[in-house]
């Protein structure tokens, strides 16, 4: 998808020019993977010209695998964003309706080729919404993962511009049994299954993360996870938030030191948890060592411009050990 | 519909920031008319979000009136251009399908109060080229103009990546009855109608006047216009090229002065022409002031940035007299 | 008015590039008002160039009525700001002096015509430090909305580059028995009346609501003004400051919520406030809805980039209603 | 003087950028020569504020001795400037009323002071057209010239939109006396003395050399300069010139190459010439060599963005021994 | 190598803000190769640092394979690069003293590994210019190449600022003889080896095709090539160009079309044309297909900013098959 | 030494844009003294190309002598810099070797003359870890500073990324006895000369003023400086940092104020206090005044885009009087 945003803190009916790069779901862990030394790969379909000839050369210099890409349809996904401050919030213009993505057909994808050599996939809850033909697609890959051994992870990530809480959980509730590692934001679990925090005032930026470790069992258990990890921001305003994680092994949950973030771009920082996540997973970190890096990751990606987390694996593991002090390196 | 251009010459495939500007057949001559001073109003479908809110304080700004503004669906059209140099062509990308004008519906438009008032319509062959309604949704409102003795003008406009020759003939031949000013370029007569003018070379840069003359007589002919204008382009390279009109009255074919532009931004060219075109005939110039108009006044956009004709009477009636020097005004 | 600036924290000092936009006392309340989808018309004397015209597409994107604008005079004022940051000030440079308005004479203005169907005129105390003509102007216009019993406001604003203390509370003085609604930041009633406000220190950020109270309650009753507000601003550093405001209808005075603002911009951040006000007022809204909808205008004005207030009523609503979260809207 | 432009081809009245430089008649001779090494000196009068820092940095970083700054008055003189191309003429704004220089009294200059040391004096008809003030200005410092022996140079440089022909003429007519070295464009001998070149066709581009000789000589012989150089442009568009010159000495006339120029800022291109001239004459150049200098060095500082001249002494040198070819250099 | 220019026309000598792309001798033909489809692979040594990711990055991204990169050395080789325009040439500062490369050691590189797989080997005179260890390396190579049968090919583009025309032939006349294709451009023959063009004049943009034809026949047959190709620039000034080329395949001269280009970025063209040639070489093109092809991509990649060709195979055949009149694609 | 930065928060990996300052140790000094309005001589060595003349403007615009700088060598040294935010610290490349001051010979340098007239004499321990021969160059000037009896000062401002402790104590070692005034960060005494301050948790942003009193006399009294100041930054994040000094005399300790600054830009921070201390003693400020003068000097800067110090006496005086409120200006 192309991310269009004006420079600084302009505002989209203001501006008269955009910032191009490009961010997704699936493809801002891809690109965190990567970015980490993993290998990754990553799949969608897209129309042919010059705008996706630009996203190739993005992510291919990212270092993700697109040798599945499918080609086809009539326009790439966009997304317009504002940068908030203060009191006035960040704000999204989803262009990406009629994308080649959303009117992809089951049989543009042939998982079999695909997922061949995988060991790991990861989805996001924005895919099933685009369509009524991503939630097969999504099971056709996540039946070929099972039969394969390979692990997979989801975040819920809930849009509610793309859909509704009743039809988000209906369709959620049929792919969860084929998910290992669930990944949630501190308003998913309510949003799409119902399952809400006590104690906590999102809008006042107060969490209780006592409540969020009940939510997570519940969350857990209802659909037998593997693991379960829930990201927990505060919004203090659109400038700082604080944010920690916690993650669910089915027998302990281990929570993350929280951060009080000077935001430079909050968008994307979900899914650099995921990425940060997955990768820490897939290096078989411990839980505590996982949610940590996990946390840190999507914390520098917060202080970064753009969808994606590019932090190197030094940065983030300074900052997972302890030095958030931002001296400058000389 | 949105345009995004990144800067100078860098190409859509490499660029990270884009212009934004709005630009679209019909609203290029609004615009045009209105900065002559004329009164212009325009007519679209947009859907509600900030990118629209952008675009009408842009077109509101120009004094285009926009109280019949009709809003609903999904998406604003856009279209990405790259300026092109020297062989490299000028290239675009229309993102415009699932528009919402492109969905728009014949009873989004109540024409009796929209045309209430006017005088003239202008309308371009873009239009119902971008859906099977649209076709329908123009002729009810030609309909409307026939029964108010508004005249009709409008700009055949042929866009190959829109339709083909074969739909985009079997559709304006219908409309045409309710046309009394027609304006074409040096293609579209062909590519829509099947008239072909002899002895040209468009890709040689190449026109005949005289070709074309015969072209703007059997033109006029087959649908009785009252008036026919065409441009006539010499594409000498993407750098400079040729520009020249006629305008045929059903008994004489005046011919403009011809140009040679070294072009700053040459989309919008044509549009202007018919902005130009129409401001004269409204103001009642004679065949010839009105064919030097239009082709001055859309010389000069061709020599500035983005769609809009935006020089003023002033400049335009400068050029129209015979200074084309440059020369500073200090 | 044009302003200039250079981008993000740059110094005029140092900078070789400026942003242009429009400013000014009266306009940006117009803008405010009309961007909320209020009436507003606005009256300036502006010469006849190129900045003009780009002005007038700007004001009138915005919506603002300019029908009574009069032309004339050799120079569009123009100011110079730069963004401050911590504790280094933001500056302006005025460059206003022998401006088009500056230097009107009271037969530019003809006040039957330009009041004719208005039910509410605003000023500030800036336009009459322009001139010694212009006070005059003023009362040419007040008189008349006097006769045709339309509501005037007026905002003090103070400005010691323009005027002295002396010279202001003279000038002023004369014009506010004509003033229903007054309004007036923390520092104007003593700069431009005397009027001190106790236990106050505005250098380090810390203000005393309480004695706002009687400095309120003491200019309402000195002129007998139906409504009177104060702005609050906490100067913590160029970077954050307190924001809260009072209302007094001559009974009780009202406060508004305190707003802490990370800043994006902080000028017309008090005129955002009177289009926030005089569209509560003109909208009959009960006198603690209307302080607290002028105070979340201009909350948000601050965390957006120029003079103007562009957010939408819903937006501010939002805000009133107690949503500061800046949570991102997607 | 303060000078703001848009980007690229953007023209004033849609731009939202502008770029910051400095530039006049004056001063852009004096960078010119202080570039090539010359020692330079600059006088005027100019307020104090940051936009004048900005300046003082800019010309000192140029190595123009600025010791004699006069500071005082109320603004700097601003011009805005948008690129023509093509058939759309360069465009300007004067700002530059009620400036600190227009507005500066005699006793202002103490020119004992400012010419102790100076070889050579340089100024333009700009400078006496900005007030009643000015021409008495120059007067006392082309007497305290004379007086010292020093040499004086004038370059006429009309300007119709700051002063009318016949005042032009009338001032100028009284300075001339002190003028050794007399500049002039094409049309400067006839706006401001009347002396008017037969056969040339200023709009369409074509100007007789051997008029121009003529030209020469009864301006020369009319006020007995000792050297008298005229700038020949040809505006063919505003994107390509000619450009040529001719140095008379009162006993032969010197011509220089022509030039054809694709324009990148013709905007001080005759101050260029001044700047190249007065270095060669105080450099002891032969005539030939001179108007050769002077030309070559005009030529290309407009092929240079903004007012100055800042190609290197060998830079000019090699395009004056006949390089012309612009191949790169590496 | 990094490049740095200022944007539009500025200067280096006074720009403060440069854009930062990649180039070099070797690459630019790796990514054109690689950008029309077939697969490259680049080699050098560069420093770990931020700016050798970005580097990464961006070539990855035009799917070239870096994975014999070698990580070591100081320094990232930088290039400032201003544009030329009309009579002013485009200037280089070279600052690739002590880069990475330069500095390298023949145990640095593994050519075993390096070459394995490969079928064509591209190498320029730039790299042995860079170090008196550089002409051993590349001996290393080109043994190693030999034995495994690959095609070598080599562009001589020699550069005065880099070595001495003595030192050049010295260290090249030891290369050629493992050099299979030959490429030159209009000076490289002469400067390199001694073989001048008769009635050529650079400087004043004439060449003769003839004399060319000579020098290509005299050089391949002094070193026994295969092939050999020259570039023809006629330098009219640093805003056009005429282009074209010739290659000789040791019994015929094989001519191309000559274009005229309005430039946008001249710097890469000679390499853009290596590009070319190796594509079509590689694909078995005819001989007068493959300088048609080599001569089109490189004239596309002159109307195209910074270093690369990035123009698809469908554009450059587009040119190839006549259509050089720039009308835009819509 | 040029400075390279992406624009606002990109980063160097990312960005492809760059604006190009000049920045370095000693000049940081000389600007921000030439900035109050001191005499401030440069001496350095820089190779002779257009960036050294894009400095060279630049440097002399801020009123700093550079009569004596040597040319020659390679290459201007470079460095590029990211902002950090939050807890993603700001990050520096160093492209500094091999430039020209780096490899420069003690003969170079002519002390007699350079320091003819001097009455001050600043370095910092940047430039003699730059090569073996620079600690040789440093002592020739500061011999001949002591036989003149010009007063010393020393920022010792180690770079781990130039040299290690050990070597830079080494060198330090032998300098110290030449200096007067000496200057240190928080880590400096440690890092240079193994004093370690107790109770400080530099990463946890948490400094004991005791313990660097303490520090401050043990440096002092070791080397028998005239004068030691020591700045004291807490590093709450890349974003939030406080900022205050201490200065030393010998027999007292003086303790500035305490800010807390919300960072613009804080490289070039430790040089603007160096900048403002030298200023402050040579003017013959009393301690404390002096400490708190450089504190608030550097304290703007931070607040200021690139390395300079470019505050007014006016400005910063304010804030020494104690107005931080960032109040606008108007």
């Amino acid at each position: 998808m192309g991310r269009l945003n004006p420079h600084g803190y302009l505002r989209i009916a203001q501006a008269r020019e955009f910032e191009l790069s490009f961010a997704g779901g699936e493809i801002n862990v891809a690109v965190a993977v990567a970015n980490f030394g993993g290998e990754a790969a990553f799949v969608t379909k897209l129309p042919k010209n010059d705008l996706t000839v630009n996203a190739i050369r993005t992510l291919r210099g990212y270092g993700v695998d697109l040798t599945n890409l499918v080609y086809g349809g009539d326009r790439l996904g966009m997304y317009y964003v504002e940068r908030g401050a203060s009191q006035r919030p960040s704000k999204v213009i989803y262009d990406r309706k009629y994308s080649a993505i959303s009117m992809a057909k089951r049989e543009d994808f042939d998982w079999k080729k695909i997922l061949d050599g995988a060991s790991w996939f990861h989805f996001t809850g924005i895919t099933p919404s685009l369509s009524d033909e991503l939630p097969l697609i999504c099971e056709d890959a996540l039946k070929e993962c099972k039969a394969r051994g390979i692990t997979v992870s989801c975040d819920l990530n809930y849009r509610k511009n793309l859909w509704s809480s009743e039809r988000a959980g209906e369709v959620m509730e049929k792919l969860m049994p084929y998910v290992d590692v669930c990944l949630a934001n501190e308003e998913d679990a309510e949003k799409v299954f119902g399952i809400k925090a006590d104690n906590s005032d999102l809008l006042g930026g107060k969490l209780s993360k006592e409540s969020y470790e009940i939510v997570a069992k519940k969350l857990a258990d209802k659909f037998g996870f593997d693991k379960l990890a829930i990201t927990l921001r505060g919004s203090l305003s659109a400038s700082d938030n604080t944010w920690a994680g916690i993650l669910y092994d089915g027998t302990k949950v281990y929570k993350s030191k929280e951060y009080k973030i000077h935001l430079v771009d909050r968008v994307g920082g979900g899914d650099s948890f995921g990425g940060g996540l997955v990768y820490a997973l897939m290096s078989g970190y411990e839980p505590q060592k996982a949610i940590e890096f996990a946390v840190a990751t999507s914390c520098l990606k917060q202080a970064t411009e753009y969808d994606f987390s590019i932090s190197s694996l030094d940065e983030v593991n300074k900052l997972v050990n302890g030095d958030g002090s931002g001296r400058v390196q000389r």
